[in-house]
C-alpha cells in the first residue's frame, strides 16, 4: 500500500526470514536492528523492553510463535507442540500488562488449531496479517481521532504510542499525524519517566517526521494546562476493560484527573485488540512493577536499604475521566456514560 | 549549640574566612565544596545551581556581599560602594523566583546603610546571624510541622527542601526529620525532574540521617494518592504572596491539584523570609524558565529545531490548595480562609 512507504520507522519487521526488532533502549541515540530466529529471544527482547508499546509486543510476539514452530516442527520430533506450548508460555509472561499479547498468541493458537499438516505457511501469513492489520487499525484510527479533535492549539501526548509501540504509524501519535497541519497545531510530548519514551522515542519519531513538538517534564503538565496551552490530552493504551477503564503508562491516572480539573479532554487511542472483555473493570488489571534502579541514581544505589523506589509502570484511568475512546471499529464519546458495548463484534 | 552537631549535611559554611558551597549538582556521586572569596563567583555558583533552595540562595548571597565589601573596601578607592552596589545586582539577578534572595541583600543593606567607617565585622556578623537564624527557624518549623501532622502512614515530599536547601535542618525536611519516629512512618519522595532534586538530594540526605524513603517517579504521585498510601504532602516554597498563593519547584501545583482530589493534605514550609508581602498574589512572581537542554535528550539535540522544549523551574499553587502554611512564626491552618496576614510583624 501507498502509505507503507511513509512508514520511515518501524520498531519489527519481517525480513529475510527473520524478525528484526529495533532496540529501542538505544534510540534516539543509535539505531540499531536486532536479528530473532527463535521465541526465545523474542520473549527476551518484550522483557528487557527492546521491543515495548502494546500492539508491537503482540506482533512480535506472533511472529514468535512462528519462530517457534519453525524451529520445532518436524515429523521426526513427535514433541513439537509441546515445545511450541513452552515457548508460547515463556512469550505469555513476557510483560503482564498489555493484553494484545494473549490476544496475538490467541490468534495464532487459532491457527495452529487447524492442525494443518504444514503449519509454517499459515502460521507466517497470519502474523503478517496481524501486523498489517495493525498498521491499517492505526490509519482509520487516526482518522477518526483528527475528525473528533477538528481544530485545536496544543494537544499533549505521554510515553510512545507511535509507529514504535506498533506495527506502524501509531495509535496515539496516528491521530497527531493525521491532525498535525489538520487542525492541531502545537504538539507537547511529556518526557515519561522513568523511561522517557517521550523524550528519548516521541519527540525522535516526531522529528522523523518533521512534526515539530515540544518537551515537557512530566510534573510540569499541569502547569500547561493551567497556562491553557493544551485541549486535548492523547494516549495509547495497554489494556481496556470492558467498562472503559484504561490500563496505560503511568501518569496517565495523573493526566487525567488534571485534565478533568482544567476542562482539558483525554482521548485514548487503541485498537480493538486492546480490549480485554474478560474483565469487568480496571481493578482486575496487574500491573506491573519494574526494576526500582529505573529511579534510584546509581551513586546512592550502592548495597544501601534505606532508599528504594516505588516503580509501577502502568495505572489505571476510570472510565469517567476520559471523553473519547478511538478504536478502529469506531469512536465511543462519553464511554463512561453510554459504555463501550457497542464496539463488541458479537 | 547542640543541634549543630547534627548537621552532617551543609550546602553553605563559613570556614576559614572563605564562603565553601557544596556542589550540588554532583550529588550524591560525590561531595566537592568549592571555595569562594568574591561575590561575582557566589552569583555564578547561584545562577549555574551549584547552591540552590531559596534560604540557602539568601544565605549565600548575604556571605556574598560581605565578600563583595572586604574586596572592595578601603580609603583608597573611593568608588568602592559602587563596586559593592554592582556585586548586589549580580547577585539578585543570579536567579529570579526567589524571595529570600532580595530579603537577604536588603538585610546586608541595611548593615551596610549603617554608614560604620568599618563596615566587615558588622556585615560579617549579619551574614552569620542570617544564616543562624535560618537554623533556628528550621527547627522551629520542624516542630510546629510535626505536631500539626501529627500520626499518619505515609508522606511525600517534592525537590529537596532539606538541609541542602537551606542553612541546616531543612524546611520540608525538617519536618520529616521532626516528625520521623514521631508520627511520620513512611516518607515518598518525587524524583523531581528535570534536576532529580529529590533522587539526588533528598533521598541522599535522609540516607545521611538513616531515616529509609521511598523514591518514585513524578508522575507515579497521583497512583500513590489513589492506593491511600499518603495523608500528606509536604513541600517547601521559593516564594509566598501576601494572599498566601505560593511559587515552588515545578510539579508542585500539580501534586497540589492531585491532593485535592484524593483528599490527601498539603503543607508548605518556609521561613518568614519567604513570604512576599508586595506582592498581592501569584501572579506577580516572575517563574524562571531555564535551559531547554535539561529536558531534551543530547542525541536529539543536534542543531535539529523541531524539538524544544518548556521548562519553567517553579509553578504557582494558588493558596485555595493549600492545607496548613508553616513558619518560624507559627501556623497558618487553611489559610485561604483566614488569610496569612496575622503572621506579618508590623
Amino acid at each position: 500500500m501507498v502509505y507503507q512507504q511513509q512508514l520511515a520507522v518501524k520498531a519489527v519487521r519481517w525480513y529475510q526470514d527473520k524478525l528484526e526488532i529495533l532496540d529501542q533502549r538505544k534510540l534516539p541515540a543509535s539505531i540499531e536492528y536486532q536479528y530473532y530466529d527463535n521465541a526465545e529471544g523474542v520473549a527476551e527482547a518484550i522483557t528487557t523492553m527492546q521491543v515495548r508499546g502494546a500492539p508491537a509486543i503482540g506482533i512480535a510476539a506472533a511472529y514468535g510463535v512462528y519462530l517457534s514452530v519453525r524451529e520445532h516442527f518436524g515429523i521426526e520430533n513427535k514433541h513439537w507442540r509441546e515445545r511450541v506450548e513452552q515457548d508460547c508460555r515463556l512469550l505469555a509472561q513476557a510483560r503482564p500488562t498489555a493484553v494484545n499479547l494473549f490476544w496475538a498468541l490467541q490468534q495464532m493458537q487459532f491457527e495452529l488449531d487447524k492442525g494443518n499438516e504444514e503449519p509454517l505457511h499459515g502460521l507466517l501469513a497470519r502474523a503478517k496479517k496481524i501486523h498489517q492489520d495493525d498498521i491499517d487499525a492505526n490509519y482509520k484510527m487516526g482518522q477518526y481521532g483528527a475528525e473528533v479533535i477538528g481544530t485545536v492549539n496544543g494537544v499533549l501526548t505521554h510515553c510512545n504510542a507511535g509507529a514504535l509501540a506498533t506495527g506502524g504509524y501509531g495509535t496515539a501519535l496516528g491521530v497527531i499525524r493525521s491532525g498535525y497541519n489538520n487542525g492541531i497545531t502545537k504538539v507537547y510530548i511529556g518526557e515519561t519517566r522513568p523511561w522517557l519514551q517521550g523524550a528519548r522515542l516521541t519527540a525522535w519519531e516526531l522529528q522523523q517526521e518533521g512534526i515539530p513538538a515540544t518537551l515537557i517534564a512530566d510534573s510540569a503538565a499541569a502547569w500547561l494546562m493551567r497556562s491553557g496551552k493544551i485541549e486535548w490530552i492523547i494516549v495509547g493504551a495497554d489494556r481496556i476493560a470492558s467498562n472503559g477503564d484504561v490500563a496505560n503508562k503511568i501518569g496517565t491516572y495523573s493526566l487525567a484527573v488534571l485534565a478533568q480539573q482544567h476542562r482539558v479532554k483525554l482521548m485514548v487511542v487503541a485498537p480493538m485488540s486492546t480490549v480485554d472483555w474478560h474483565i469487568k473493570d480496571g481493578s482486575e488489571i496487574m500491573i506491573e512493577h519494574r526494576h526500582q534502579d529505573e529511579i534510584i541514581p546509581p551513586s546512592l544505589n550502592i548495597g544501601n536499604a534505606k532508599v528504594d523506589a516505588w516503580n509501577p509502570v502502568f495505572d489505571i484511568t476510570p472510565v469517567e475521566l476520559i471523553t473519547a475512546i478511538v478504536t478502529d471499529r469506531g469512536v465511543v464519546i462519553n464511554p463512561a456514560q453510554i459504555g463501550i458495548k457497542s464496539l463488541k463484534n458479537d
